[in-house]
């Protein structure tokens, strides 16, 4: 029978994990058991909530001072019979965390979706294979660039810093986020001109980077827009899946007119993920759910820049965008923010050869401007794969040399 | 000019609250200033973010203790010229919270849209006035009942439990909001049933009672599933909002084909709301944002049960429901969990005439059953409007009697 598995962190005031599970798994289903019938019993079996674990933690003094309650921390693991819902994502969230989120301190931690439901969830287009192949860059990771202070400056300024970001070689350029439609670089023109502008510079160094442009505006329109952006020639979609939310994104990946990679932004995804008591974990969220419904990039924060995230959560993410699972393809992690030349050497080690390199700051901020930026950061992979120090690698290579001396670099053990 | 004035909950590791306003407000807009030419500032002036208050709290040595680390406590505001984002939610959050929503101890408290936004955002079709003039009910709060324990329960079960239920002569009537599409009672099934249940009762008694379907599925099908609720006779329509978002319950309240009121459901808004830290308020979400998004009623965790939140926080939202807000309408504020006729009295006090009182268990625990446990709220509506106590109103009215004798009541102070 078919059922998702829901993984909570609790803390509770109550003190007994088993009753709450209990209470869980009955409330969020059928609503009471011990009492009915046994005929009932019979007929609402297979409708029932099921607790399959109930693990306890040792208690945490800082968290009981924090909140002022000495409580039992631990997690609960309860089965959903695939039968009360839709299998769709608004009716499984809904079903394992509607009230439930309300109820407490209380955070869902992981969802396992079993065979007969993954069916249900084509996954990404792409997927890193097919980005291989799209781009034929096989043996590396990918480098990406960030528009830049685009916000009131016209196509013109635009396609200049897009031909900029695209002679430094990098693979993908990505919108800023928070670039929507507007009358200075219309969506429609910023695909059109970034098409001959990428055509440009191929023409011109041999080089093809990809961009992805921002798809916004209002949810029932999206994928008429998408489509346009297709026709347009779009590279790719940049797509802030949570201001939206997860079905949106399923449905722009699974239409076979938009035959374009989307890229998922985090944007507005801290409101839900960073908290130790409540909302969803990052893993979930960024990583398996994003994965499912179709992203074939998931930005996320990196562990190394200001605007972090622990590294196990990272990690985390990263292995629930690549693991093995089953017909889903694989989601590339793009850990972002923060990210200079001299820390390829730590990100390759942490995210290996299937991840994307994603850097603003350390590519427009190099000191011979943002096509050096780029080639610094393909320097860095090409000294990394090659077993050369980036120090090494820097001397006979300008424009690593130049941002090593800028940032700095992390050693990494061998 | 118009603008978006966003206020912020921050909890500063480094300590000086004016740099990270003046930071925000220029990270999520124009990027950079101090440095620019001349030209570029008098180009890009009416794109940058402005900082309009930072105010310092004292700190907390709870939270210190908790976060590891001394901080600055504060509330920072800012606004975002509208020129900025296309006027849409999925644009405004993903300004004024995307990116930052992932920077550190940061909660969006409000967001204050100037005339010139607001018109974009038509708010309820119905409002609290709507729902008076569709039920002809003016002089009282509304009462409301919720199916219980309706999972694998076939048509039949569902009809007797809305008999009952409407027989009690509450106003409306809502959906398990973990009910969707299923065979044992498909959505247009409910509806044409449902209808055909509550006209009998009308003719019965004279009461009639509205009941509140659960739309649900795909995003890009809601509206056509709308539509056909609609002709098919639906009263009302429950709308789990948060699983789907914001942008999604403005498509629904903005179509005139779908001339019925929208119910707002809290489900999986706890994913966002509680922390003290990270997220958007209670008020913000549940109160304005729904508001503005269109919902005709607005549940929420009333502050009296065990899925509660704080009365301040259940407050906020009752009045971001129901002050005056230029052309917008009102919605109606429905606290919910945990609600028994004894604690009418203290609802009245708290939430006024235009609220609903909505219970689930003080409907169906009714000793006497689910008619009997209406009928005892409505009665201890009356009792409060009669300017009686309960008990003595109690006296002549079995219902209410029985439930004061089940559940007890709250005493309100005079």
């Amino acid at each position: 029978m078919a059922e998702v598995l829901a993984t909570y962190l609790v803390h509770d005031k109550k003190g007994n994990l088993e009753k709450k599970a209990e209470a869980i798994a009955l409330g969020l289903t059928v609503g009471s058991w011990t009492d009915l019938p046994q005929l009932e019993k019979e007929q609402l079996k297979k409708h029932k909530g099921r607790v399959v674990r109930v693990e306890e933690f040792s208690a945490s003094a800082r968290v009981d001072s924090y909140l002022e309650h000495k409580v039992t921390r631990g997690l609960i693991q309860i089965a959903y019979p695939a039968l009360n819902f839709s299998n769709d994502f608004p009716a499984i969230l809904t079903t394992v965390f509607g009230k439930l989120s309300l109820d407490g301190e209380i955070k869902l931690l992981d969802l396992t979706f079993d065979e007969q439901l993954k069916k249900h969830y084509p996954g990404p287009k792409f997927g890193i294979e097919g980005l291989r192949k799209l781009t034929g860059v096989y043996d590396r990771p990918f480098v990406m660039s960030i528009f830049k202070g685009i916000i009131g400056k016209d196509l013109t300024y635009l396609s200049d810093q897009l031909k900029e970001q695209a002679r430094g070689t990098v693979d993908f350029i990505k919108d800023d986020e928070i670039l929507f439609e507007n009358e200075l670089t219309p969506f429609a023109k910023r695909i059109t001109e970034g098409k001959r502008v990428l055509e440009e510079v191929y023409e011109e160094t041999g080089h093809r980077a990809r961009y992805a442009v921002n798809l916004t505006g209002r949810t029932l329109e999206l994928k008429e827009k998408a489509k346009r952006a297709v026709d347009l020639g779009a590279d790719a979609l940049l797509f802030n899946a949570f201001a939206y939310g997860l079905d949106t994104l399923q449905s722009l990946a699974e239409d076979n007119d938009i035959m374009v990679p989307i890229m998922a932004h985090p944007a507005v995804s801290g409101a839900t993920t960073p908290s130790e008591f409540y909302g969803i974990s990052n893993e979930l969220l960024l990583g398996k759910l994003l994965r499912y419904a179709g992203a074939d990039f998931s930005l996320f924060p990196s562990p190394y820049g200001s605007v972090a995230i622990a590294k196990e959560q990272a990690l985390g993410i990263r292995d629930a965008l690549t693991v093995n699972d089953s017909h889903i393809k694989k989601t590339i992690p793009v850990p972002s923010a923060g990210i200079y030349p001299g820390l390829v050497p730590l990100l390759y080690q942490d995210f290996g050869n299937d991840a994307i390199i994603n850097a603003g700051g350390g590519v427009h901020g190099h000191q011979f401007g943002p096509a050096a930026g780029g080639k610094a950061f393909r320097q860095a992979v090409d000294a990394v794969l090659a077993g050369e120090t980036l120090e090494n690698y820097g001397e006979t290579h300008e424009e690593l040399k130049v941002a090593l001396k800028q940032w700095g670099s992390v050693e990494v053990a061998k």
